[in-house]
């Protein structure tokens, strides 16, 4: 296997996602090689070169200078973006060089990459599941990855000695639980984990009929709502690219939750008993309540 | 105005409410007077005899014996308990007692207690906003209500000196934040933040289909779920109790749910970008996003 410490790397867009690769590489694996950034404003990129963070620094219109540089590629941009990225400056990437990405949406990657995807380039498809209210390099951090889980959804062409190399570096980085699955799990998967609770907590500000509400705060609407700070035009994205799939799971949570009206409603107390009692327990299964703060 | 430090101190309920209360006294508050417990089973009473929290204990068939001797009682039970408490002992409590409660729901103590409250007996009813996903005296802890919100709904018989006692101890305790309202209100808002956010977390658990699916979580549904780890017969009486607020808001829940998948399906792309930033200003107008754990 490679030496990931002598790798050179890149990363496509400066942001809370690109900016803590760039900062964790650079606290945790990268020696030898080189850390490179192209992102679209400047500011980011002066900071990360005075930082120390990045060794040299691209504008958007440059990439095609940074690319050839790179033995991985870390593009963090929005889904729709990786993918026009991808398809425009497919022609740069270094010979052998494993690209891959860090979107929360995997199904569009499976129909279109195969239609531009160059045979010496291997495309690794990933998700890095952390994130939060926060944005921009500003926001990022070396240890922003500590203790969050990765996804991979490796396609039969990968290489095998790249994706081990893949599953090493993520650990680096500080990733504790890598799952690998299709691209279709992932965004069965991530539609119930992480976009139905965006919408539940978004519905849920909505239905708030003024902002004082929270002097009758206990802690509850805070934890549910923390993730509605939300990013609009990324999740409207993510919500309409993975609709179908996101449309099953707000239907059947939408069944819990009449189902619960109702034995509220009718006053049902044994039965209503019972549900908490398995929701409880179901939860209690689902493990670590203890939740990562960002 | 009594000094709160010389007065003595009755819990009625020594679990994770009553511990708290118990132990946070003794921490900020008692120096001369005294810290009595009461308790259905007896080893709750021993630890808190043995780490020197109570001055004195009385099992639940002695408390007519605890009762005359205490100038503040904080009766930490379950809520149609607490009425039933209230109504079995009103004759034991000490002439000009300053007794309150610690229910989730207010709507049933101004129907009934009216009934049977003493003249010399002043019932305020109040509302501490902490909890948690623990129970029991071992999760109590004296730290437990530090920067937490007191709800108070004062009654035109209260007298004004000891409303005043209640609120500077009150802080005393930790609290930070102390909202007045009427029962009505406080049953409205808090079927809102509270109860409306444990049946959504309920609701939420239910509808995953395996306990694996935290494997694809960063974080959301860890922070929806939290809650879920919930007290089922405690919730059921709070839910049916007040049922028709709480249906309501489930109801205001369920249409902005229907509108947010509605724009989904039909990739209403500019509409929900724009229902989105909305949400996000108004979470924001919300203030403090950081959630306090227990």
């Amino acid at each position: 296997m490679k030496k990931i410490k002598e790798l050179s790397y890149g990363i496509v867009g400066l942001g809370i996602m690109g900016g803590s690769f760039a900062k964790s590489l650079r606290l945790n694996v990268v020696t030898g090689g080189k850390i490179y950034a192209c992102n679209r404003s400047t500011l980011c990129l002066k900071e990360a070169l005075n930082e120390g963070v990045c060794d040299e620094v691209f504008t958007s219109d440059k990439v095609d200078k940074m690319l050839p540089l790179c033995d991985v590629v870390f593009i963090c941009l929005y889904p729709h973006a990786t993918l026009d990225f991808l398809r425009e400056h497919m022609a740069s990437f270094k010979s052998g060089a494993i690209v891959t990405d860090v979107s929360g949406v995997k199904g569009i990657f499976e129909e279109s990459l195969k239609d531009f995807l160059r045979d010496d380039v291997d495309f690794i498809i990933g998700h890095p599941m952390a994130g939060g209210e926060k944005e921009g390099y500003a926001a990022s951090n070396a240890r922003f990855f500590v203790n969050h889980n990765y996804i991979l959804c490796p396609k039969e062409n990968n290489k095998k000695e790249n994706l081990e190399l893949m599953r090493y570096l993520i650990t680096e980085l500080g990733f504790t639980r890598i799952t690998e699955t299709s691209c279709s799990t992932h965004d069965y998967k991530i539609g119930f984990t992480s976009q139905l609770c965006h919408v539940i907590a978004s519905a849920l500000v909505e239905s708030a009929e003024d902002p004082t509400i929270t002097a009758f705060g206990g802690g509850s609407f805070e934890d549910l709502t923390r993730i509605a700070l939300i990013n609009a035009p990324l999740w409207t994205e993510l919500f309409i690219s993975n609709k179908e799939k996101l449309v099953s799971h707000i239907e059947s949570f939408e069944k819990q939750l009449a189902e619960l009206k109702k034995m509220i409603k009718n006053s049902e107390t044994e039965e209503l008993k019972k549900y908490l009692e398995d929701v409880r327990v179901k939860r209690a299964e689902m493990g670590a309540i203890v939740s990562i703060k960002k």
